[in-house]
């Protein structure tokens, strides 16, 4: 089980950008943004952070773990909820700063912790200028499970957790 | 033309998470992570920033603009290399305060500084605890432009532009 850094580091651009090493780059907080798609539909589910012991457990074990911001520790992703994510493949970007996860969801199949299948169930509408006025459009808004019986009493709605 | 930040503010949790105002969580710095991918294809493009004035712009316009980190300024994507994005789709999270974008590209359809069609074109191996000696694969890494001939000498290898 790793729980330091064991990444390494690369200064130069040209062998970030171009090579083969793996070396992610993390930020002052020693974070990096994730994003999580499914492989099945190819939907964006879910953003979140990784630190390096979430991204070494993620890899070692193919099931994403998360650093959660809020309650500032590891999180493993559905073990509260039993939403969990198997790994379908994983990706850096040019500069290795950011993480694209595929996943595939056990459970209920959801994401959010609002009991949604993906935290992004809200469209704005594009082609006038946004005022006070602006009005958000319901995309799959679906729930899929209820966060009062998984989380407990008012979770979703009082944000203890910011997601499953 | 919309410069400043137009957009309302909402505190209560349920209300944001709920309701239908767009009311954008911009982080400590005004920023918001946007996650962009394809419309044609649901692939991740890119991941970058917008600012209120860029979000302002994008919604108005329907072309993706974003914030600069590293050069400080607004940015319409595709100003330079003519490789612009329309927005089929945007979308916010449950918190509101990250944005995704569908679109679609124009030019070379292609999206990273490298001239990649997206900036994640290796994929990080999973299974095995990672240790200093990680190989990322390549993954649909065809240069779609010359970044030499878009950008000016050594731009991508010197890394000047993020992204085009």
């Amino acid at each position: 089980m790793t729980k330091t850094n064991v990444f390494p580091k690369i200064e130069d651009k040209t062998e970030r950008e171009e090579g083969t090493v793996f070396a992610p780059n993390f930020d002052a907080h020693g974070l990096l943004p994730v994003i999580v798609t499914s492989a099945k539909t190819g939907e964006v589910l879910m953003f979140a952070f990784m630190n390096a012991q979430a991204l070494a457990l993620s890899i070692e074990t193919g099931e994403a773990h998360y650093w959660s911001r809020s309650r500032k520790s590891l999180w493993r992703k559905g073990e509260t909820s039993g939403n969990t994510q198997r790994i379908v493949e994983m990706r850096t970007d040019c500069d290795q700063d950011v993480i694209w996860l595929k996943v595939e969801m056990t459970g209920a199949e959801a994401c959010c912790h609002t009991g949604r299948r993906s935290c992004f169930y809200r469209a704005i509408p594009t082609g006038d200028a946004p005022g006070a006025a602006l009005s958000l459009v319901w995309v799959d808004a679906e729930r899929h499970f209820d966060p009062d019986a998984v989380y407990g009493h008012g979770a979703a709605a009082k944000g203890t957790l910011k997601s499953s």
